[in-house]
């Protein structure tokens, strides 16, 4: 039996994803037709992005579930048309790629390189940092994403504590659950990473409140989501110098609109949503492995729970 | 019996070692007179920089060791006023910054995080860098700085291969010994640090000949010593396009004269000299241990080996 595929990501990626998918889905042992034309009700699974084509998934009537190339779901989490299971993408390449920018640019602010690439010539100031285990990190969310990033962390000598909703036990990384965990891992962070996803609890989970709990001088990055901020409050904390700088790649608007105010201020740095990009060879083979799970009738990867919207 | 131990660093770092050294010297049990006036033939140990006042070691007559706060000892190995025992500083310290100045500009290059400190407002130009499993480092050196750069590189990703002239067994990094092994640790080198020492067999190893071996395109990091680089050769594999990016941190003259044209090429970072501090509170440690083992009658630790130089 030909099981039909349906690409529903946005279509210039397609020369991208058709061969990584085509060839992911053999080496899976699946007997496919991966297209983009697929009418709707022939389709099997739907590998989809949220700014893709698809936002009514009534007419896929057999559609046995909904893949999705994004690891974010809050854009799909609440749409009443979509009854078929949906799973989020959890990307090794993906995975990968948001811990390398979190260990980036957590030693860029650690050793202060931007003095260096602004460094005028002649200027021989030394300052020494201190040690990365004198230097606490924190990591909102303790999903796949945020314990790889606290386990490069760790690699690299900065003492990593944790918040998460649940309790979590994970060697090397001191745990923090609940609200009472919450401050306490704030109170430690001199750098702040922010790896939640975006749900009614954590929308500004970063305001004028919690800011003040961080130590002076503090500096934040933000790969997780655009409203786990609230904007004003932060360029607030950034103008007192609570926090010393803010490295963001995710924004309530994207593209960041050119006359947001986070563009021209001298402490944040703005990355244009590149830290998690999904990588078309590693996520086919977790669309392939979760086509081949569905068929075999085996627990499907990255189940999205809806209840808790991730 | 109290022992006389000279510091002979700048006079200016005595505020921040004197405490340093007497905490230490306590703590390894040692009775100890340390100052920076000592009359020469009483003194039993010297605290030693190559910057500071001594360079004719003959009127210590008694003293045991000479233990220097560098890890670079190059300026005084040939001295031939030097005949009692020369100890290298191997401080944690040192070896941890060094190796968080090399994980720290790695990533820098990797992730092409400047084009972000630079990002003009608007502009959402989208570059998805490659996995760090797939951007090889070589290291040039694989002595105690190199062994720690190398383990940090590994641990976010990178595939590390190292270079020492005798051959090494270090787990997870591929070490090629040898004049060939230098071609083929060169040939894969996206990322190439030197952390060698400086010695007539190692000085100018990066030349046009070593640098046309490289793949295009490759980035440099010089945390180690001022004249592995060949400055004209380097500077005309940066014009021709051949080296993308150079950040150096260590220099032939130092401070780096003004004019010359590594402050002003547009592919070359300089830091100050500052990869390698030593921290007076781990370094003290490393000074008090080698004197208590000289007492004991025990091994030194760092010991120059005058022959090779280092």
């Amino acid at each position: 039996m030909t099981l039909n595929v349906l690409f529903a990501g946005r279509p210039e990626r397609w020369d991208e994803y058709e061969p990584a998918l085509t060839t992911a889905l053999a080496e899976a042992g699946l007997n496919t037709r991966l297209a983009t034309d697929i009418p709707p009700g022939e389709v099997d699974y739907i590998v989809y992005a949220p700014n893709g084509p698809v936002s009514d998934f009534r007419p896929f009537t057999r559609a046995r579930a909904v893949l999705s190339l994004w690891a974010g779901v809050e854009t799909i989490v609440d749409n009443p048309t979509l009854t078929q299971p949906l799973c989020r993408m959890v990307d090794e390449g993906l995975r990968l790629g948001m811990a390398e920018w979190v260990a980036g640019h957590a030693l860029r602010h650690h050793l202060g390189t931007d003095l260096d690439v602004r460094r005028a010539p002649g200027d021989w100031t030394q300052r020494t940092p201190p040690l990365a285990r004198e230097r606490p990190v924190t990591i909102l969310g303790l999903g796949e994403l945020g314990q790889t990033a606290a386990q490069i962390l760790t690699g690299i000598g900065f003492p990593v504590a944790g918040w998460s909703r649940t309790p979590k036990d994970i060697p090397g990384i001191t745990c923090l659950p609940g609200p009472d965990g919450l401050k306490q891992a704030l109170a430690s962070a001199q750098i702040l990473v922010l790896l939640l996803p975006d749900t009614p609890e954590t929308t500004t989970i970063l305001n004028a409140r919690t800011l003040a709990l961080l130590p002076r001088g503090a500096f934040i990055l933000n790969p997780g989501r655009g409203p786990l901020i609230d904007d004003d409050a932060l360029i607030a904390a950034l103008d007192s110098g609570q926090v010393a700088h803010a490295t963001l790649d995710v924004f309530r608007k994207e593209p960041l609109p050119e006359d947001h105010p986070f563009w021209r201020h001298p402490h944040v740095t703005v990355t244009p949503h590149i830290a998690a990009d999904t990588r078309p060879k590693t996520a086919a083979r977790v669309i392939a492995e979760n086509i081949r799970r569905s068929e075999a009738g085996e627990p499907l990867l990255h189940l999205v729970d809806r209840a808790h919207g991730y």
